[in-house]
């Protein structure tokens, strides 16, 4: 599942932007929606990976069942989203180069799988060194 | 500050959509951006009035002194944004109708200000007396 995530990412860093990629999987294992954060490519700063994939999978009844695979750790407004709407399952990257809300969401009843991924640090690592006033931004750190 | 949520809400009814406005000011209170929900009208479950608002506001580099106005408690899914981008302050509508996250923003340091305002609880009442399917839908609830 995380492949689907970081061929999102990369795609997203070839565009020039920010390398976090996601995906939201239904019950059955199909991808419902990806996507990848588009703050340079739309100019849009509400469209981080995972709101992308949701975003991308159009409008569902119910997530029940589902599983939102993120390269990174989810901010608290991914995470909000994450709760909000009830998905089930969070798949993680990595958690080294940012760590968001995924034990809040854990405590709330979320499964948080947390793969540890060395590629999906090392791309990170390499775009923070690279782009830290983007990434900054894109977190909200002033 | 509120009138530009209602305004934004009330536009969203007249399109057809979910009736919840937000708007996001600058320290020196002029509007950065204002929006209103918009899951009917673009098969966009991804904007909620208040992430309208902050999308519509554009690429900003801080948010220090911003407040996000909105006609109803925000949801986990728009507190987490409030949280994660560092805005200020919220000013909400009401909560009677909805319960969001805005407890845990006060406990996280962001100014809460609920108004409990008639206008902002009598649009929401009609509009889930009218709708609870596409309300619950928006919310997530199956």
């Amino acid at each position: 599942m995380l492949a689907v995530a970081v061929e999102e990412a990369r795609q997203g860093l070839a565009e020039g932007g920010i390398p976090i990629g996601g995906a939201l999987f239904g019950a059955d294992g199909t991808v419902l929606g990806r996507g990848h954060n588009r703050r340079v490519q739309d100019n849009d700063p509400s469209m981080h990976g995972e709101t992308s994939a949701f975003r991308n999978a159009g409008r569902q009844r119910s997530y029940r069942g589902t599983t939102m695979v993120t390269t990174l750790s989810p901010c608290w407004f991914c995470s909000g989203l994450v709760r909000q709407f009830g998905i089930g399952r969070v798949v993680i990257g990595e958690a080294q180069t940012f760590y968001g809300g995924h034990e809040w969401l854990s405590e709330n009843g979320v499964e948080v799988v947390l793969l540890d991924d060395p590629g999906c640090v090392a791309m990170m690592t390499d775009f923070i060194a690279a782009r830290p006033d983007l990434w900054h931004e894109d977190i909200g750190v002033d």
